[in-house]
């Protein structure tokens, strides 16, 4: 894509009022713009990088045998009344509205309700399990406070699965394939390193549930964690018992504040009990679907590279999730030589399948580096008059590379 | 995919409150669930074929130089009040919630207003313009009535794209090509012959605007069609200046019930305007931006297809926006020859990149042959012990085709 052509720009300052150190740095690069407090627009940047993420988390979730759906969001306040989670005294985070045509629907914050009754729907037999669905999904929450950028918003979307087994031992299995899968995704999108798998309440149906937490000073949460044992425990459960279960002393625990990217839920029959969902043996003797929950925010998943990866000059993408591979950035005036030649290298690039980003727009050098580092494309090709009188193109990545001249297409390829 | 994982079932009967000819076919195929009366949830099939159909759209609207973003469903009141449609009294549609934090926000049923910010926001020059933005975002109308199945619901994604231009000039230049663009996204999905340009009223900034109109029974418009000319007007501007400015006399039109499946419409400098997106010329001086607005609706496009190509068997999808494009029923128990040949099959046809329905289940080839038809993947290809007798595999068009023998995988590749 030509950077003239990309109607966003960069911009010297965030809004006042966003504190946030990954909302300040996706608005001043053009990824995003704030449209109220929690509540932002995506803009081509930022959507092109959303979308990676979910490619990313789509690709982990049909390997371990997830089937996309798109539910709605106006949810029936009939299923919801069922699980009593209508009531707004049991779930404060409720929008709702009055059907012009008679009745309520609320504005779905979750869709165990949703989906439990969809399943209802298919099940009936031992045959027809398991099975595992998801989607991506807007989600409204009011929330009373917004104050981490893109990582708790008013809206925002939400992949989330449910699992459908037929007893406890099958639900584990895939519990546990989704926690794997969950590991994958992290590590892709470039922050596994810092993402620990993290003991957190279970609920009525399980002893534990499972956060994945990011270590990050910008993080909401407090966790413990044994970094040698790849161990990390939310502080809500810490206790003798849980360390006990785990074998780990508080010796080897570090506090640490964290953001939570994702979670995983045992929810027993829960929800199936509540909606009818049974289905038969095969000795014809009716039982309960046992069910999981499954959840990663992609734009809470953005927000946190944001946190964790950039530096003082902007963002930092890793290759899997930036908008584009290479940003090449022209110096020279339309016409030039440099121009022409900055433009040809686009095109060969393109016509190789690269997704490119070039810098053809009328400014000053100093002003197109400075954004090309706010921006945050893993790899820069500079051409200029220099570039080409030093024999071709001058290459560096975006974090800890050196600069210098490749000579051709292949030099850049070999470098994406 | 085997059809055994897919965990929907076809079925008898849609509900008894169901009317629509669509939704009742989509419902009894499991392709959609009815969550409420105007709401449904895509499942797997459903979702498979929207999704086409929205790489249909996409690929135009790219084609023509669109770029994608995403906007809130949240609107923030304070931008619909400059341009006086916050009111209930001027807007009867709008879901309104009240913030937590306080304040109130809307939900999204168009997006006029917020594009318009975002582009005050990055537009400041003539070389900033022209440019056009789209999006494909869920809008929520709180409609009267829902009665058309998946073509009138309550909440439905919308591609809505904005564009912004310099003069009229420029704005009718990109208008007409969005216009063509949308000839190019009807005839793909399949309804071209039966969709026309409709001339409709223009509104303050122009004298008309235009609707895309299928003919079809099922149609809430009423449009006058001359087939020759093809030339159609709806029946709200239909007077005597319009068939003199289209000449065209009353004799060569037609009365037909069709379905809106897009609209098109020049704005002028209405949102411009209230909301301060103005722009400096090349001589310094400063002028309003010029807008249009472009809607298509991806699930009633879908509705639409199912209305008019569906025929008593179930449902008929065109190639390019077909959930699958090769239904193989296997006819023999697992274990089989015929069984295992079918598989092998499989494996070919999806190894050559292709998307392939596998019926695997154990049922009855009668129940088998009903559901491929209800289903409507457009190439089915029949593996059974009478048809590897028969020197290969069976293929048959879900329309118009004869039953024939396929010696081998090149014969069905031929055919999708």
């Amino acid at each position: 894509m030509r950077q003239s052509q990309l109607f966003t720009k960069t911009r010297k300052d965030a809004p006042s009022d966003e504190a946030s150190k990954n909302a300040q740095l996706l608005i001043r690069a053009g990824y995003i713009s704030k449209e109220m407090a929690g509540v932002y627009s995506f803009l081509p940047l930022g959507l092109r990088t959303l979308n990676k993420i979910m490619s990313v988390i789509r690709s982990e979730m049909n390997a371990i045998g997830g089937t996309e759906v798109l539910l709605s969001s106006l949810q029936d306040p009939e299923i919801w009344k069922k699980t009593g989670r209508w009531d707004d005294k049991n779930v404060d985070v409720w929008f709702k509205g009055e059907i012009a045509g008679g009745g309520e629907a609320g504005f779905g914050w979750t869709h165990e309700e949703a989906i439990t009754r969809i399943a209802s729907r298919n099940v009936s037999s031992y045959r027809d399990l398991p099975f595992s669905a998801y989607q991506f999904q807007n989600k409204f929450r009011n929330e009373l406070r917004a104050k981490s950028g893109i990582m708790r918003t008013r809206e925002f979307i939400m992949k989330d699965m449910y699992s459908f087994s037929r007893d406890e031992k099958e639900h584990q299995e895939f519990y546990n394939s989704c926690a794997e899968a969950y590991n994958r995704i992290f590590k892709r999108v470039g922050i596994g390193g810092e993402t620990y798998k993290t003991f957190a309440s279970g609920g009525a149906f399980s002893k534990y549930s499972h956060e994945f937490q990011t270590i990050s000073s910008a993080g909401e949460d407090i966790i413990y964690v044994a970094k040698d044992k790849k161990i990390a425990i939310n502080k809500e459960v810490l206790n003798e018992e849980v360390l006990k279960d785990l074998q780990v002393s508080r010796d080897e625990l570090t506090e640490e504040k964290a953001i939570e990217v994702g979670n995983i839920f045992s929810l027993g029959t829960r929800f199936s009990d509540a909606l009818g969902l049974r289905y038969k043996d095969d000795k014809g003797e009716e039982g309960a679907v046992v069910m999981g929950c499954y959840g990663i925010g992609p734009a809470r998943v953005m927000g946190t590279v944001a946190e964790v990866l950039s530096d003082d000059s902007g963002l930092v993408w890793p290759k899997e999730i930036a908008p584009f591979s290479v940003h090449i950035v022209s110096i020279g005036e339309e016409g030039s030589d440099a121009f022409k030649k900055a433009l040809e290298l686009y095109d060969e690039l393109v016509g190789r399948g690269l997704e490119v980003l070039i810098d053809d727009r009328e400014l000053r050098a100093g002003e197109k580096f400075a954004d090309a580092d706010l921006i945050g494309i893993p790899l820069r090709v500079v051409v200029s008059e220099k570039s080409l009188k030093g024999g071709g193109y001058e290459a560096k990545e975006r974090v800890g590379g050196e600069s210098r001249i490749i000579k051709d297409i292949h030099g850049i390829l070999s470098l994406v």
